[in-house]
């Protein structure tokens, strides 16, 4: 048998085969292919001749195929070999209606919005007569509860690095009680040291992953890779609490770790503080997504947040990955139940542009201390007001529900199915994942092995696979998923 | 008279008393406005009653005015209350080619170019199918001498940080002799710690802006508000030139300041280098920009290059501002004559997208290491092509060289005609600043000033005031800036 039609026929067959019954497909408004069609290796010839072209212009280690952006369609990518992948990692999480959604063509052929796209503003100085209202239209209608105020930036990094800046200069305002700066610390701050510059910290997790430029990269710990070499800041670092999977058949070990993870929490506020190292705020993720979708309980959320309220730090809350409709909720956070809302809430990837909220205390007191060039862009906004609308139209969030639990339902009856290639099957909304019995080796093959068939998922941690699909992601593309994961591992039993 | 005549009057005022005889316009594809028109003041009621909106929803210390951006034409911005200016300030610098220049409107009009725009990949992971030829296109096409690599970026904080990781990652490799990092490195990164996380320092001057992430404000020292609050890292910052001005009237003085510096770079590099923290490369502005547009000559930075190479440290040149043609060169540090070229080279602004340029020996040596979701945009890569192309075809540097000629001229001429108010005429290119003699009250009062009669210019350092225009800005528009300038220190006198 030829490689083609074995390829072919090997990409066909999870759809012959049908394991679970198509659900009827939503009525959403998308053009789609049937199902996934896989024609050559992957990478296809195609993409290798292109690698080798951009490898001798820049390292590409990490380029998995080359793709055709312009025949990609709402949940396929198709690559420039003319393979269709129905795509549950959507460019790492990063598109939040798929390929080629028709609320955002509409967007770009608008010849209102030309201008924005082409005359990119200095937004802070000089900002387009609708930028008001875009923002009022985009991000202020899905602004988290309790937080009035926003600040626009280009991209995840860029706003932690923004927010964990405001929250030191929040910190150091208190602690003048309104008096303005010293000349001893105006001087001194030029030359990097204190206490213009002073020693501040910000306490993360064990696990997380909050950006890779050297601020947020003080506060990310999910792999060596990303830290090693580039030098860092003595900064707390406490436990995320490594639960056991389902969580609500280990509710009292589960807890007890939590307990210890805050009980380390409040060591390392008291240790810090006391060594005149202020600890000025908490970055922590809903899931820790990069660092192997760890989850945590509601009530260690709630907890956390309380405790940050006693040492007079800001609670930050970094919503890059779990924001925007993929847990069912707008915000992973609103799942929690919180009174006392987070100070500071990041976001960029499925906003299609980054930023942060905040309340209106940690409004900076004077100009150009929060400040870039760029500070985002405006066609990014407008692109995001489509997304809000066709989100709330559609109503997504729902159908985020069903066809999570669709997929995390399924997921679950095939770990026990094959008790000893998979387990810890576990998610929000389509926040989904699953862990590999057989470690980091066994999780790349099953991640290779489904592309074989066209399905493009993501891995994360040691040995977990993630999935991260569009909104737009139904119950139907689930049973495609769960049939290919189920020949997978048929396959390697 | 009414205040409306009475602005109408004052704006128009400095095209009728003309002063400096108005070149004609060279053949340059754009269609424009005869000249500067104020109606009202400035910010006007349109952009006072939206900064109340956007006041509500974020910080907006420093919005100057809002902008109706479809309106505005090639060196003309247009604001929400029908001003028009000549701008010499350009979105701070970043504009390459003005408003709505029709190349640049033609690559958002191809429909071949939409998919690439509304469907942003993951650039390191899933490329488009033109990525290695774009790339050869837009940014290859203008690579500094011997730089044969190049990483996309977002912006220009984002170059600089990875960038500097890059250093830090060739620094390790070398102390390493090819071997693996060792479990401990491993571990110990995890936690910020040595030797994982080790104590490399990189130098850089004082009066430098290389942006406000953490890692690039570690070497920003051009004003304590961009700093202050924020902790930082003990990192050397040699004291960079403060030379007297014309350069060439002051030879023997401003090679002794040079030499102080250098000298100053070498006991640096001695002294962190005793005190294990080694020192791994050297950043620098050809023009420090935001510190006040300070020059050094190329002999000095021929030997800080030699220095760096004598300490086995890399050197980095900050093309942000500086690059894409506005001193008459694509590079400014073209002009420096250099035989060892720089080993890496950052830009953003007017290339449209960020990145860095390096040698061969900046590769990183596996993946991931040098990664973001996004690592900018290939739509950015587009027009950035667009700019390259129109540069080349219209001749712009040849253009920059006459404009700036004529423009640093014509400021040399008022600085003697009123020389108790202005001082230090300097520029490369179009790259062109003034100190005010009254210092930062003045210097405020004059851009004031301008923007009433029309320029939109910008400020830098204490008491100066920077020219940053367009590409296509020429000979004519430089002498309606001169007369503007004239009549305004005519009526502080």
């Amino acid at each position: 048998m030829s490689l083609l039609r074995k390829t072919l026929q090997s990409s066909l067959s999870s759809l012959k085969q049908v394991r679970h019954v198509l659900a009827a497909p939503k009525k959403l408004s998308l053009e789609e292919f049937d199902g996934p069609c896989i024609k050559t290796d992957i990478p296809g010839p195609k993409s290798q001749e292109l690698l080798r072209e951009l490898t001798a212009l820049t390292t590409a280690h990490e380029v998995q195929f080359f793709c055709n952006y312009e025949e990609s369609k709402g949940n396929y990518l198709v690559d420039v070999d003319g393979n269709i992948f129905l795509d549950i990692y959507m460019q790492i999480s990063s598109l939040p209606l798929g390929y080629n959604h028709p609320a955002l063509l509409k967007v770009l052929n608008d010849p209102a919005n030309l201008s924005t796209l082409v005359n990119r503003p200095a937004l802070g100085n000089l900002p387009p007569a609708d930028f008001p209202q875009r923002v009022q239209n985009s991000l202020m209608a899905v602004a988290p509860k309790g937080l009035t105020n926003v600040k626009t930036m280009a991209c995840g990094s860029c706003s932690n690095e923004n927010a964990y800046k405001a929250i030191f200069m929040w910190y150091m305002t208190k602690q003048r009680g309104g008096a303005p700066p010293s000349p001893e610390e105006l001087e001194t701050c030029m030359f990097n040291k204190s206490p213009g510059a002073p020693d501040l910290t910000l306490m993360s997790f064990t696990g997380a992953f909050h950006g890779r430029t050297l601020g947020c990269l003080a506060t990310t710990h999910s792999k060596a890779i990303h830290k090693l070499d580039i030098p860092s800041m003595d900064w707390p670092i406490a436990p995320f609490p490594q639960l056991k999977y389902p969580l609500e058949e280990h509710e009292a070990e589960n807890r007890a770790e939590e307990r210890r993870c805050l009980d380390q929490v409040h060591a390392l506020f008291r240790e810090y503080n006391s060594r005149g190292r202020p600890v000025c705020g908490v970055v922590v993720e809903p899931v820790q997504a990069e660092g192997g979708d760890n989850h945590a309980s509601p009530q260690f959320f709630r907890e956390l947040r309380a405790i940050a309220r006693e040492y007079d730090a800001a609670f930050l809350v970094d919503e890059v990955q779990t924001g925007v409709g993929v847990t069912g909720s707008w915000w992973a956070h609103d799942l929690w139940g919180l009174d006392d809302p987070p100070d500071v809430v990041t976001f960029a990837k499925k906003m299609l542009g980054g930023g942060y909220f905040h309340t209106e205390e940690f409004r900076a007191t004077s100009g150009y201390r929060i400040f870039n060039t760029w500070l985002g862009e405006p066609s990014k906004l407008a692109l995001c007001e489509a997304v809000v609308k066709t989100v709330q139209e559609e109503n997504l969030l729902e159908n985020v529900r069903q066809a999570g639990a669709v997929l995390l339902d399924g997921l679950k009856h095939l770990q026990t199915k094959y008790p000893t290639q998979l387990e810890n099957a576990r998610g929000l909304g389509t926040f989904i994942a699953i862990d590999c019995v057989g470690g980091e080796a066994q999780r790349n093959k099953i991640v290779a092995d489904l592309k074989r068939k066209g399905i493009q998922s993501g891995g994360c941690g040691e040995r977990t696979i993630r999935c991260r699909p569009a909104l737009i992601f139904q119950p139907h593309h689930a049973e495609m998923v769960l049939n290919a994961v189920d020949e997978v591992l048929a396959e390697q039993a």
